[in-house]
């Protein structure tokens, strides 16, 4: 039935839904429209997504997971000091998200449609993600002696909750005003000089 | 023409356009429906207020400012210390934002929409307000040698933007998860570390 049954795979099928979203939004992306696009049966991409619940969630957490992958090598970056790592981490979220915003704009108002109506549960999970890379370089700080944080992973959630502005979509027509570059150094500063304290 | 000409005071007006607003939502509000809903004629409401522009504009700073009239007696406070007086000024705006949200939900969801569409000089005024009376605080602080802040209005505006989660309407559907209350404290636990470090 399928033209290229033996090499669709859920990435090919992946990559076809994101063209789809950026081309017709949200409203389109129903398994339907992925196979049309494809020029396969539904049927194919059923096999690989059940649903059309599924194939969004899928398709939101790839989207997401490309911004971990980068920050990963923040936190894994060895001959960083805590501070720097700290910074750097946070200024690279909100360039990811600013690159996304800016670069693909109907692809970024896409998701930010999907991951406030559809997709809770995944993006529950990439904030979780990304607050447990927080968690680990605040607490590699606090090993080293470097930053006061009784518990590490209430401060790394309260130093992500304090940069919101710079990485919640929601702001996104915020980042292009003049002086949103200056506040985001303020507010590092102050949360830096916080992390630093004794006491 | 009007049943009351002699007490239609522009305060009157704005008071019926709240109860407009509370009822049939944003939509409403136009001077025609409240002259209606006051009994008078539309000519007596112009003779206040020119524009439906320029009655959402009065109504949504009225309601702003009731906010900021609460945190100005905090600012003033005489026997609070600086930090104390921080801490309560932002759990004062928190919980005033709050009560907004969930005592009277229709009318936040309609100012909701007013703040974001049609009144952004009105809202930038308020917010200008607030982190004035914020500066005026990190000023007290640092001029006592309380805290460490080279720049107030720098800080003030720093820790106003840290803060957005628990005061920006955008949050309110957070406001009421639980936790809320603890990631707040540790967010105010970070900056205030930040406010008092020395150098």
């Amino acid at each position: 039935m399928s033209q290229t049954p033996t090499t669709l795979t859920a990435e090919r099928i992946l990559e076809a839904t994101e063209e789809v979203l950026r081309r017709h939004g949200p409203a389109k992306a129903t398994v339907v429209d992925v196979a049309r696009a494809l020029g396969v049966s539904h049927g194919s991409v059923y096999r690989h997504f059940r649903t059309k619940a599924a194939l969004r969630e899928a398709v939101t957490k790839r989207w997401l997971d490309r911004t971990t992958g980068v920050l990963a090598a923040i936190v894994a970056a060895p001959d960083l000091d805590p501070e720097t790592r700290v910074r750097e981490w946070l200024a690279a979220l909100f360039a990811a998200k600013r690159r996304k915003a800016f670069d693909d704009p109907e692809l970024f108002a896409t998701y930010s449609v999907l991951t406030t109506e559809t997709v809770e549960t995944v993006v529950g999970e990439h904030i979780a993600e990304l607050t447990g890379q927080l968690t680990e370089i605040v607490r590699a700080g606090a090993d080293s002696g470097a930053f006061t944080a009784e518990n590490p992973a209430t401060t790394a959630l309260a130093l992500f909750r304090a940069t919101d502005r710079f990485h919640d979509p929601h702001y996104a027509g915020e980042w292009e005003q003049p002086g949103v570059e200056a506040e985001f150094e303020a507010v590092l500063d102050l949360l830096m000089r916080g992390l630093r304290a004794r006491g």
